[in-house]
């Protein structure tokens, strides 16, 4: 486990006992996902787009259209912010103040770099893939010239990143606790259902077992 | 249903055929969670950080600490960025190149207006609560004046915004359907799971009803 450092960004100023700057940590919570959202200028603007992502290593990777407007504005070298939310579960309290969230989340700020060959791009490419179903890749037809062409790879470095987690029971203050009021947690999770083959297709082709086991529930 | 109108930012240029400007989907999609990603600047560098909210007609609500350092950034009175994103699915095609993510977003744009008066943000606070539970708000104790006083509420119009759906199975190329490659979807969801009472109390306080129903398989 690496302890980042921690930067006048990265630093979590609220609650700070929720923080935590340790790559493994922070690489956990990347690894349960594979949805961020990217945080982007453009005319001076801030955007946000959802985008699927990659992690291996020190580095996340996004991909799209080559045309992508949030890609092309990578190429201003400026840097961009990424967040990573897991919702675990809905905190109540006896006291409107006192509710909250459960949650593991992660903000990394960086520099996008391109990928330019067609090599690292592919390999890039099958990092995301195996992200988000481990096995997938070498069962797929892989990008062709054109595809590779049509396709703009990034990868940003994992070292301004921090993460924010509350987990447990609502806390409350003293003078509230003989309230007759319910309080607990209401768990959330994401879950996957049972892979749906293409009623397009009729063949009969069995599902993979990597698919098998993706089931999360 | 009210369409609106479409602007540089909210143009969705990508697929166009996958985004609405239509009030009523925005409006469902902002429903189905209650986690949005705002995006905002400090000393020009773009932030992002995951926040609970609420909707009720054209209005999105966020709160927390007045301390909270994005909350007081929306006091420069520029724009923000807020992003909501439901996963349902991965999409599995014959090629690398068209698998796919079946989502619901919205983007929205527009300037935080900050909520004044104990009144004002009473009334906001308990939009954002039955935004996330309907019927707790009710149940809890409610926030006094110094809890009042230590939290920011804003509010941000619906009208700088658009939606970006896609639903469905892969589309692949055709002369790449006939390979020996399962394709198909994996349907992704947030469930609810049953609420888990606070160990830490002794009490005898049964679940209440706008909680049993919260549930969500």
């Amino acid at each position: 486990m690496k302890k980042l450092d921690i930067t006048n960004r990265t630093r979590v100023k609220r609650l700070p006992k929720r923080a935590s700057y340790d790559s493994d940590v922070i690489y956990n919570i990347l690894d349960e996902t594979f949805i961020c959202q990217v945080g982007f200028k453009i005319n001076n603007h801030v955007y946000i787009i959802p985008t699927a992502f990659g992690r291996k290593n020190e580095l996340v990777y996004i991909h799209g259209s080559k045309n992508n407007r949030m890609l092309k504005s990578f190429e201003t070298g400026e840097d961009i912010c990424i967040s990573v939310t897991l919702v675990d579960g809905i905190v109540l309290a006896k006291s409107a103040f006192h509710h909250s969230i459960n949650y593991r989340s992660v903000i990394l700020f960086g520099k996008p770099n391109k990928i330019v060959s067609n090599e690292e791009k592919n390999k890039a490419l099958e990092i995301i893939m195996d992200h988000i179903i481990p096995g997938r890749w070498g069962d797929t037809r892989k990008p062709n010239a054109k595809e590779l062409k049509a396709t703009s790879v990034f990868s940003i470095q994992i070292n301004e990143a921090s993460a924010k987690i509350r987990t447990g029971p609502p806390n409350d203050d003293k003078e509230d606790i003989d309230l007759n009021i319910w309080t607990g947690v209401i768990p959330t999770k994401i879950i996957a259902e049972e892979p749906i083959k293409n009623v397009n297709l009729i063949d009969n082709i069995p599902l993979p077992g990597y698919l098998k086991q993706y089931v999360r529930k």
